[in-house]
């Protein structure tokens, strides 16, 4: 095993003058006693690096998990100072912190580029912003070894010669340090609190937690300087801290949640956020409902907010399904001229859709979405578990969209819809976790083509699919809550492949097979299937209005087939009507 | 005089087949009595070129003005057959019009960029959007020789046997094309409207025109796909159509405006429009004055625009001063997500400051500006026709950005201030044209460079010399109209000087030229020429709530110099404090 140790530590244009590094040290797999080994966890296989205070044990457990695992451990400390071919206090004396977080940044890129180790770090390294994000870049699993003040003391003990504790009281170094350092430690990807447990328990821990691991789902969406990424997994909103700082300006918030979601996801998120010390500026908590999503409300939400000192580095956070996230959004683009915005969705419809793409909004009197803004957020965190808190009609109203973007995305995505909807709908997790992140895989690669729906054809207009019809069956039926939307979009999809069919764009089966497939997941799936009438002579009217129409004529997302849709302007009115009185509407 | 005359006729990767095209006619300057020339009009220098429909004179005025100018005259449509060597008829039978269109446009610009000419253009020729762009983008000036039915119908006798005029009535023929192409050809730069007055009397006309056409000056703001152009002139709101028409998705518009600003330029307004064939969706009218710029009016114009119709292709018109512009544009930017924008500031204030830069915004009860969007207008016509129809004290008021922008902007732009100001804030024409233009110059350059506000040092910030005290003398007078913004920018200015004096930045003559100069102007120039006391005490309170404040901490933009300003985040509170003492304020 080779490693390159150029002298990271001799700053460019500066002659060193220094005696040339000793060689590196020996990076065999550590000799133990091979029959102890674990095997190494999937997800720490470029390597575990160990982050804490001083005293925390970096080194004592992370030689012996390195004896588990079979993998060499270095200390990152003594590795530089065989880079720089000096001690670390007399790197600091000569050239400064600043240029000592350089090299330490570089020493440790280096030995994480290379085959998996087990490093352990010095206490300032990862309170260095871009130690971390290089220690995040390089893959290796960071673990942060958490104690407390007294466990530390009696660790420390008998280094009060270590220039950080020289003339001073060890307690108020720590102290202070703790202060400054913990919400930085607390981006580690896995979080170990130790007590006076011996090593080799807590090795143990660590060693089940890395097992235990599964670092969440990340998918980027690419749109120039508005790039973000979606995670996807459970248990991120308990971990919402850590994984929101590296994208903020600053650890500070504004929460808009709703009275229902507050009481079941508020709690996990406040501690995630004060792991990694962020203050909360404001909790701002709307009615459930559509009603919210309104100019009074949106007023009410913004005088909250700045009255409580928002500034132009305050992010909002949108906690909840689609309407708070479109009030809390639109609030976040228009507050100060733009604040940081990130959502947490809580719905499976706010996951799969409302939440990607960046269209923000509230409603008038005159109609829904009238008014709003495009307003991507810095990430959006997609925390799985919340769904299981839902109730099983809305999981399965959620559920129509995903079935959308089956149709959408092609005959993959499909056919697992068509296998695994009926499971999903029940509550599978790993159903769940998948069709959330092909859901947002298609709407991503859609909206990072056409971010501002200016797409003549095609782009965005084709997330409509089912949607002309949907919006009608929602509108006449009013927004009560008697048809939910995603429910209406479930009939829409059928009615579009029924109408696709009709006018023989796809095959005769599929309008079948999107019907009896909604069906098999428990939701209504057809016009007949919902307990009044409609008039179809009412329901083209209201396609008419909307707000896609151009100059009164209908536009339809048509299929050809699952993947091929197309936009189509000219569908005669006739036809669409007859479809509509075969389905069982009065005229 | 050679002139190219390759054949742009022949449709590439199509062999042409056609006989060699006759050689070019000669263009030596037509033999006419000399004695009789005109020199030719400074922006006619470029050339001339006539527009209008069939028997409108373009032939005979075109021959006319020529030999007054001592100028070729040429007419596109021979030109364009001497090309092809083919008759029009024949290339419209062989390749369709849009193939002729096509020539045609190469043929004009060729022929534009030589040696000036008068063209004498074919009536469609204008009315294809890329050959009018092509025109104007050659600096040739259009004329369109505007006719009514009567006078058209007698000219054309004789041309029935020509192909439009075929087996059809001409008038209906005329009827519907100038249905289509009036609102085209008003895009031309000159509109000369013929009676059957005698060709001699309408070359006259044409010939007066020319002299005293003063194209718009135009000032492009650099800012990537949101660039756009400031128009600065005298009668650009009764050209408002040809000008918008270019920069715009279609003709339809919202008006907003105030009640105080309709009845003076509304009917200017309407009838440029008109003549560009624009469709008026919706005319709002606010009340005047800070009160309209709140949710409340905001919601009942996005209520007004949206009910009367607007959709994503209907431009929103802001005619008006600070509060319909910053209203206007933030209706503009949250309706249906984003409509296209355009400012046309009727007041200094908003010509010189406002209606730049893309700030748009509502007030919230806790502070100005605390709701809003960067939404950048497509055109800004700022008609300097209309600060002459503003009280004086207005126009003064407006006047301490004006000198705002001179103090940034270097000696020059300053010393022109110190010479001109009085005459400008005595209504002098020129020297407001001049200082519109050299603010909208300073402020588009301050834009391009730092758009939304997020440089650290510098930038946009350094616009608010003079607002930090600003800010606080108007907050405490409350926004009734005691004390004008613009009044209390100017004597911010002193203080600003002042401070930046007593800190040893500047020399300790400038705070005296400044204030020397805004008595000059006629204004406020210290808080002591106000007619009311001010706390010092309160003062201060209102500047640590500015929006700009950091952490607490006053910021000022203080100068070293005219065209020399910086921000200071660490002035002492009782430097500051003193001044205001020194300067009259109670404890």
């Amino acid at each position: 095993m080779s490693r390159n140790t150029a002298n990271a530590f001799v700053p460019s244009g500066v002659s060193s003058g220094l005696p040339e590094p000793p060689p590196a040290p020996d990076l065999a797999p550590w000799p133990g006693p091979l029959e102890r080994a674990r095997p190494l966890p999937h997800h720490a296989r470029r390597g575990i690096v160990l982050v804490g205070m001083p005293g925390a044990g970096k080194t004592s457990i992370g030689r012996r998990l390195a004896m588990r695992l079979g993998l060499p451990f270095l200390d990152a400390d003594t590795e530089i100072e065989a880079a720089a071919g000096l001690p670390i206090t007399d790197i600091f004396a000569r050239y400064g912190e600043a240029h000592f977080r350089d090299g330490e940044r570089r020493v440790i890129a280096r030995l994480l580029a290379g085959p998996p180790i087990v490093l352990a770090t010095g206490g300032g390294a990862f309170a260095d912003a871009r130690t971390r994000a290089a220690i995040h870049a390089s893959g290796a699993v960071s673990v942060w070894l958490q104690c407390r003040m007294g466990t530390l003391l009696k660790r420390v003990a008998g280094r009060e010669h270590r220039p950080m504790f020289l003339n001073a009281d060890p307690a108020e170094v720590l102290e202070r340090l703790m202060v400054a350092r913990h919400p930085l430690y607390a981006e580690a990807d896995i979080v170990i609190a130790c007590s006076d447990e011996s090593p080799e328990v807590t090795t143990r821990r660590v060693l089940d937690a890395l097992d235990a691991f599964r670092p969440p789902a990340k998918l980027p969406v690419t749109l120039g300087e508005r790039s973000y990424d979606i995670l996807v997994g459970e248990g991120l909103l308990a971990r919402a801290g850590a994984l929101l700082a590296p994208v903020l300006p600053a650890r500070r918030v504004v929460i808009v949640t709703d009275e229902t979601v507050a009481p079941l996801h508020l709690p996990a998120l406040r501690e995630g956020l004060a792991e990694a010390g962020f203050a909360i500026t404001a909790e701002i908590t709307v009615a459930p409902g559509e009603a919210s999503k309104g100019f009074p409300t949106l007023q009410a939400v913004l005088e909250r907010m700045l009255a409580a000192g928002a500034d132009r580095r305050t992010a909002v956070l949108a906690l909840g399904g689609g309407v708070v996230g479109d009030l809390a959004g639109f609030a976040a683009a228009v507050a100060l001229r733009g604040l940081p915005f990130v959502q947490l969705p809580t719905t499976l419809l706010a996951q799969v859709d409302s939440s990607v793409g960046g269209k923000t909004g509230v409603n008038l009197a005159l109609g829904k979405n009238l008014v709003g803004a495009f307003h991507q957020p810095r990430i959006v965190l997609a925390d799985t578990g919340t769904l299981t808190t839902l109730p099983p009609r809305e999981l399965r109203a959620g559920y129509a969209e995903v079935a959308k973007h089956g149709l959408l995305s092609g005959e993959a995505f499909w056919h697992w819809c068509e296998a695994h909807g009926p499971a999903l709908v029940a509550g599978d997790a790993p159903a769940l976790v998948h069709a959330v992140l092909e859901s947002c895989k298609l709407k991503a690669a859609v909206v990072a083509g056409d971010e501002r729906e200016e797409s003549a054809e095609g782009g965005r207009a084709l997330l409509n699919l089912g949607h002309t019809f949907g919006h009608a069956l929602e509108a006449e039926c009013g927004y009560g809550g008697s048809l939910l939307h995603g429910e209406a979009v479930g009939i829409g999809l059928g009615l579009a492949a029924s109408l696709s069919a009709r006018l023989g764009h796809c095959s005769q089966e599929l309008p079948g097979r999107v019907i009896a497939h909604l069906q098999a997941c428990g939701m209504p799936a057809r016009i007949a299937d919902l307990p009044r009438e409609f008039s179809a002579e009412a329901l083209l009217g209201r396609m008419r209005k909307d707000k896609k129409a151009r100059d009164g004529a209908l536009r339809f997302v048509l299929l050809r087939g699952p993947g091929e849709a197309f936009t189509a302007g000219d569908v005669p009115v006739a036809q669409v009507e007859r479809l509509l009185r075969d389905e069982g509407c009065t005229g």
